[in-house]
């Protein structure tokens, strides 16, 4: 297996994403498997497309972009995307450029998330900010952004522009939202909702739309894919949240503990310290806020978390939108691509296991 | 006059906008002056447009956008495609929406360029990096770029979309090739020239051809007006490196000698390292490269690009180009207008006396 060091050639890049489908292949994460087997022509000739069109002649935009884009990504949002449009029945190709712009979208907002956050390692990896430096970052984040519009407009659709504009335009308020609420104990689960809402939920919303948008189906069709996605996207972000402080570095290919030396304020630290007493609230102001962590604290976080039952009632929550997300689908006829939706719900869901 | 410290208020960015009008009618700059006359009540327009857009129920962005939009900008490139517009005899209203967009893609690669370059200081005041920090800089950039392409999508026009979003991947892509050359001493002068073109005149050319776009005249009017863009573009940057090393800092706003501090190499160090001795090119390195620097070293510099007739073949270089610019405007019928854009290209060139 090809270990990626430092800069990359173009050839490695390309060889880097064969490396992703075999894994794919080979080690499926049990409940995308249905739809990814659904969507796997697509998703190559989208994968192709990403490939392309994150090429120029100044060689560090493909290698640090291609550090990225390969780093054990699921390619979620392309998926979701590709398979929401299968569900509406659609026979074109416009699926296939969309579905990269939203992963360019998405790979922007990574590789800019990643300098906010000062994080060296990304699912197990090593950033690109950490490997190149933040000005590189900020860069090529702002160049895939812009060939995502770029994209966008070939496909000549105003709708799209509009919807994929817009869906941009939110997920930056809810960023510079959630700088606001990144170290401050006392933020709300609402405030909390509705950051989450901004800057996850409202990309898968856009893509799950767009598949009902390049069919050219009826509004509640729209609608329904749209509010698919958008508690998907939710539940996604909870479910990560929890996982955070539960998960198993080797397998989730997140280090347990992430969001906790960042000071994030996540949904189960909102429930724990208003449920904790001073000397605990004190606790979380100290490691959360002034960032002042000893190595006994990331335990003791996850004690009081579980002792105030807070990753059980964060999980509760992701369960209801994972619900919302089910009943939306309500609409659409039972099939091996509703089911396969389905598989993916359960799959956000379940990451914890 | 208000004096602006820290964190505004909605009013307070309202009254700074106020404060750019005053100051533009009370201390006229001579050479934009006819075109400033002749497109005032646009740019008003503009102006009002580009508060309106701005806003955000997250505070911070129209605070942070505010510091720098407000941070005594000329408003060229918005006043360039009004002119534009207006030579070519547009009547509509588009011009102000994608005047305020191109104006919206310029403050978010300032947003960008001030944390990759660790910069203090913008025309004489903080930057947004150094009173809030690098992440709002990141993520309200962000937020002012997807704002631009709403804005662009609203308009409407394909064609439009096309203009800008290719100008934008232009943009970030020499702002990384820049990357490259920024601490190269032995950068080429083509690949300087191919760095600016990129990342300034690229934006200057969309936003003049743009006014031949909306006005729907025909492909020689817009590729005589988008020459005309390009070549002012990249004689204004030219000369901006000069003023690096010449300005006054009181009456330019700009420090003299941000460059050298920064390690930027460019055009007039590029001329005077091909043309020092070994000695001389090992201060080059030293200084820039290294950026080992003491108080000596500006001096120093100075005296070497003075020595070597750097700054004014830089200059001669720029006239080149402003020469073309003029050039491209002679298929327009002459008229106050065009001699206000031509005032335009004599203040580009002339900023240095």
């Amino acid at each position: 297996m090809p270990v990626l060091v430092g800069f990359l050639q173009r050839g490695d890049v390309l060889a880097i994403v064969v490396k992703f489908d075999d894994k794919r292949g080979g080690e499926p994460s049990p409940s995308l498997d249905a739809l990814h087997g659904l969507v796997s022509d697509d998703l190559a000739r989208v994968n192709a497309l990403i490939l392309k069109e994150m090429d120029s002649p100044v060689a560090l935009i493909p290698q640090l972009a291609g550090h990225i884009i390969a780093a054990g990504g699921k390619r979620l949002r392309p998926m979701l995307l590709l398979g929401a449009a299968k569900l509406c029945g659609y026979a074109g190709d416009r699926h296939i450029g969309l579905a990269g712009a939203v992963e360019f979208i998405h790979t922007a907002t990574l590789l800019h998330d990643d300098v906010v956050d000062e994080s060296d390692l990304r699912r197990g990896r090593s950033t690109a900010n950490a490997v190149w430096g933040n000005q590189p970052s900020v860069l090529v984040g702002d160049f895939l952004f812009s060939r995502s519009f770029q994209v966008m407009v070939r496909d000549g659709s105003l709708k799209v522009l509009e919807i994929l504009s817009n869906a941009a335009a939110v997920i930056a308020e809810g960023e510079v939202m959630q700088l606001t609420t990144a170290n401050d104990t006392s933020t709300s689960e609402a405030a909390y909702l509705e950051v989450i809402t901004a800057k996850t939920a409202t990309l898968f919303a856009a893509a799950t739309r767009l598949g009902a948008v390049v069919a050219d189906r009826p509004k509640v069709e729209d609608e329904a894919l749209e509010a698919f996605g958008l508690n998907l996207g939710i539940a996604f972000q909870l479910t990560d949240d929890v996982m955070d402080y539960a998960a198993d570095a080797e397998t989730m290919g997140k280090d347990t503990g992430d969001d906790f030396r960042e000071g994030k304020v996540t949904l189960p630290v909102v429930l724990a310290y208003r449920r904790g007493d001073a000397e605990q609230q004190a606790f979380w102001r100290r490691t959360l806020e002034e960032l002042d962590q000893n190595d006994n604290d990331l335990p003791r976080a996850i004690q009081l978390l579980e002792g105030h039952g807070a990753l059980k009632d964060t999980l509760d929550r992701a369960r209801h939108y994972t619900q919302l997300a089910r009943d939306s689908l309500d609409i659409f006829p039972a099939g091996p691509t509703k089911d396969a939706l389905l598989d993916v719900v359960a799959f956000c869901a379940a990451r914890t296991h």
